[in-house]
């Protein structure tokens, strides 16, 4: 089986058995990175471009070392760096881009749709990397990759996904991803970081954090961007981090098991504290299970099957 | 045959057989980037630095892509992303970069003459990435490539280059390059833009746009730098679109098999219009083309000849 | 033989058979980068991370050559050109890169400690690239090779080392190293710039540049940080020269066969004047040096012994 798509633009859409295929090819190329030698010639030859709109090390590093690590040439593009647009649109620029015979575009930008926008344009495979608010699709997959290698299974459990849903692309691909392998998604912000018709996607609502996390398999904070509270959506980081933080008392509530996720950067001391931070191996482990997930997307959208991986 | 210089300054100066030497192993390499393996040992082992002191993603990536396509160690080096000085002249800059035993050291800078500069006081290769107002050969060497392989010759062409002459190191490289290989070359500007003396090079001078156009086999579009327009070089963008921009009907003057070129990035609606550039698949071949050239030419230098390519 | 820890942090406390060691194995891959094919299979499918919160771009370059070499992945991460710290601590972006399964984390920083703050929560070797005013491990190798390498040992020697010692990783390192290996070293600076107690380390202390140099076998300048001017420790870059830059007649005063070294990028007419400058291949002897002490360093921290380089 390999992917019907030419591209990875979001889990919305995507059938169950797509999202099996690639969590199930992850985990042959999670070995690759516990290997002496961390390469294998998958992508030899082929040319990946790290198209970054917006700064971010992580993202940017995890899906470099995904394509070197498949032996691809990987270039990084971003505007912190050099002149993306001289006033070129977007789609010049990356027409120009892929007319050096590109495979891949990783592209990450701040409006909704623009990774779609180039697939629909382009021939080059393209991965979105994060759009705006609507997707961060890589992300759902290493977050479900991860639930699934700790609690083997994703059917039946209750993930509680708390801080700034509205603005979330994280929370919006999980909520996707989740519902589809048959999680049941409970979603926790204050109101003014509450979409409206959060539920059609598949959620429930909470605005009480002691509730939402009550009996919860899977407690995943999300970052809170700081500069929001200039914005008015809420009023101070203690009293977020008293409300909607996670601290030890409060994970107490979850089951035993729960394990506690965050896609970093975390900001210690408001939504998740210090102690919760350093006892949860889980967050690293997204961090490793991350270069597996995205080296098995590049791999599938290259053409390849799970037999070959 | 093989290069008789150790570096690429200028085309001034070039013979018309470097020039066919040049883009005859550059049709060599173009298939190499039309491989499912996008890669040739040609260069393995050989350290290549792309040493930016202009911001230029398009020119960058095209070299970076050049190299790693030849298996070269590629290292970019970027005012914009490091401390190139601190207060340290171009040469210490440059003498200690070889000092690491670079082969080849690709370089744009913003001064005229600084590739010159460097080149007789190293002895790695210098490749000439655009030096102020003065040469950007491998430009001029895509696009002769470009236009070749659209029209089969250059001897006997009419090629009209319009925009901004006086300070176009695009222009003046394609000038020296096209009069060398029999093409007739017409400049067209606003006078403000124009450089006097420009006919000895071998061009023909030209203010009016529409008899500029008249007839030629290709029209070359430079981009209108929009912060000349504070210097009073022109007086409107809409003005400078309307006296010297490309647009369908003005470009109904030429050949019916006129080729459209830019260099890019383009500033559409000013110095051509929307549909102009829709409609003219030749400015992403002359990117393509670009690779390749830039894959010759890196060949030639490091000692290879036409018949190994 | 090879080191006995997992990092290389500092000169202090290393003993002389591990100096000797880094030196000896240096010798080997020195050779590597003079050959036309400059790569060894060593590292292959290895992770280097460049971690930079200060900019450099000669040390981040010598660093990813001499990983590159090796045919390591290396991964650059800089403060300059993305979003390393959003409110993140150190520990937790380090920990994040380390995740993502790297080998050696070099590490460039502001504050002193870093290194060593790192290396005893990673398992990842660490490699110190600077730490504030603490130590330049790599920087002080280099230096012992060159010297050893022109003035064939280093026991004996008088080694005058000249400017801001305060503020110098590189005079430090130095310092324990050279007095270890059995030189005489001597430091000299304007009152303001002269640490308290450095004698301690094993250096003489000298306030005047022409008794400094005085028979000296090596004299080594400091490159002045002009911005120190504003904070009152130097009067003016004029007096500055005059009373503790190298010139010419002052450098008469070493020994005939004194080596002038320095690590970069001079300031020409402050610390040293331009015709010493360009008298003196040591110092780019010392660039080309630092690639392979370099490859060394990393060579020996993933567990290759001296024989088997």
């Amino acid at each position: 089986m390999s992917l019907r798509t030419k591209d990875l633009l979001g889990i919305q859409g995507m059938t169950g058995d797509e999202i099996r295929l690639i969590l199930d090819t992850a985990a042959t190329f999670k070995e690759v990175s516990a290997r002496d030698i961390k390469k294998v010639p998958t992508l030899r030859g082929k040319t990946v471009i790290n198209l970054f709109y917006e700064a971010s090390t992580r993202t940017r590093t995890s899906f470099e070392l995904a394509g070197k690590r498949l032996s691809a040439d990987v270039i990084n593009i971003s505007t912190s760096t050099s002149s993306v647009v001289k006033g070129e649109t977007l789609i010049d620029t990356a027409k120009n881009i892929e007319a050096m015979k590109t495979d891949m575009i990783i592209i990450r930008h701040p409006c909704s749709g623009a990774a779609h926008f180039l697939a629909t344009r382009l021939n080059s495979a393209v991965i979105n990397a994060g759009d705006g608010f609507h997707e961060h699709p890589t992300q759902a997959l290493l977050d479900m990759f991860t639930i699934r290698e700790k609690l083997v299974k994703l059917d039946g459990l209750t993930v509680t996904i708390a801080g700034d849903i509205a603005h979330s692309r994280v929370a919006r691909s999980n909520i996707y991803g989740l519902a589809m392998m048959g999680a049941t998604v409970r979603v926790c912000a204050p109101p003014t970081m509450m979409p409206q018709g959060i539920e059609r996607l598949g959620a429930k609502v909470y605005f009480d954090m002691d509730k939402a996390v009550e009996g919860a398999d899977v407690v995943m904070m999300l970052r809170l961007q700081l500069e929001r509270q200039a914005g008015g959506l809420f009023p101070g980081v203690r009293e977020y981090a008293r409300l909607y933080g996670l601290n030890q008392s409060r994970l107490g509530r979850a089951a035993k098991h729960a394990l506690v996720m965050h896609p970093g950067p975390m900001n210690r001391g408001v939504e998740i504290s210090s102690d919760v931070a350093d006892n949860t191996p889980v967050i690293l482990d997204q961090v490793t299970n991350g270069v597996a997930v995205r080296m098995a997307v590049m791999f599938l959208l290259s053409g390849g099957t799970k037999a070959e991986a």
